[in-house]
């Protein structure tokens, strides 16, 4: 049997000096709230979307008459259709539309992972279609944890171990790093009481500070979008269409 | 009460990025092996130690003289006295003299902290000795894991949860930010059986594969030593002189 590895990236600065050897599908998770998010806009039938991270590009869309989804810091970006709330997604509006997507962490992490291989966004409410999907391809998995501001998040890293533990029943998989090993004793942490566990991730209280505190629980509940989206020459895609 | 936070780096490169207020000591943790080695050669009496990357640097200063400890990715460098093993510095030899120490990973964390702050060494050898200093001090605290060649790693995490738990002891720290939180949850996993937990870490069987692995588990016993070793002016120095 061909094994697979899991290897996990804890942030993007840690991600050029990691020996990665053969053939990775990276997933990139930024579960509050980006990659949540962008699983959310496919269940909406968005066409596509352009993950950006310069905001004077997406100014410049915005005025071409795209619609505009993003923040910066949390906040939902002044000339912006939607913030980056999975539930300023859930709307018709985007329905077979191309939009752009402007985030903190997010949308440079997927760009980044774009340059390396072929590139899944992975959160909480895509996991188990994710995972399903992984396990019928043949790569070796990277998971990116988007972090905040170049820095290791709790949230981000605890869906990485939570993705280990699926893809551990398919017994092609195997662990390989500290990182992967972390992640994964971590979300064993985690996992009886997921909610409780994450109430001290720096980031929830972040969110609350700026008014966003509603939306933080959908982002840890498991299985409600059956999107799998992936870069393909620049633009986010579904894949379970 | 003035309150103090503990703070955790995960790895060299996160550290620049981080937002690190007020002032820190920095406590630097290599487990395997430079920061328990270091420990152990001021139990002998070492006088000073000169940490060092640079090999070029660590020849001329051999051709001077000096003794000389160090590594390369595990091996003892082939022109020095003693390897980054703490048996290699449990001799006589180095009682009162000044040596020179170059390793792989662990002496360019402590020249990187030195930039920063008041640096000190840990390591689960003086985690007893070195938690009962940093109460009796006013600062924060900051736990910079040198990790392996600029990665994360499994044993020096540990063990910035296993001194933050020994600090919360005293009600005056905080624990900061969602890297010590982990270290903390992982702590919390590995210690009821730390060398059995600590089996998956990549770094032990790096060791084993160059024949070191007969001192691994040396560097995972709690105080047996009694050095608290701290940067000064470029070298370090033993504060429980």
């Amino acid at each position: 049997m061909n094994q697979r590895l899991i290897n996990v990236c804890l942030a993007p600065p840690l991600l050029p000096e990691m020996s990665i050897n053969g053939n990775h599908i990276i997933v990139v998770a930024d579960i509050l709230r980006a990659t949540t998010t962008i699983c959310t806009a496919f269940d909406q039938e968005v066409a596509r979307i352009f993950p950006l991270y310069d905001l004077e590009n997406a100014l410049a869309l915005k005025k071409q008459g795209y619609f505009i989804a993003g923040e910066r810091n949390g906040r939902k970006l002044d000339f912006a259709d939607a913030g980056n709330s999975p539930f300023d997604l859930m709307t018709s509006d985007i329905k077979d539309k191309t939009i752009v997507f402007a985030t903190t962490n997010g949308t440079q992490a997927i760009n980044l992972a774009g340059t390396l291989g072929k590139t899944v966004i992975g959160a909480f409410v895509n996991l188990p279609v994710l995972s399903q999907w992984l396990c019928s391809q043949t790569e070796n998995i990277l998971v990116l944890c988007a972090g905040w501001k170049n820095q290791f998040s709790l949230e981000d890293t605890i869906f990485a171990g939570a993705l280990i533990e699926e893809l551990l029943k398919d017994e092609s998989f195997i662990v390989s790093g500290d990182e992967a090993h972390a992640a994964l004793d971590l979300w064993n942490a985690a996992k009886t009481d997921l909610y409780g566990f994450i109430k001290k991730a720096s980031h929830i209280e972040r969110l609350k500070l700026v008014g966003e505190g509603v939306s933080i629980e959908y982002c840890f509940k498991v299985g409600t979008s059956r999107s799998i989206p992936m870069l393909e020459n620049g633009y986010l895609v579904n894949l379970s269409e």
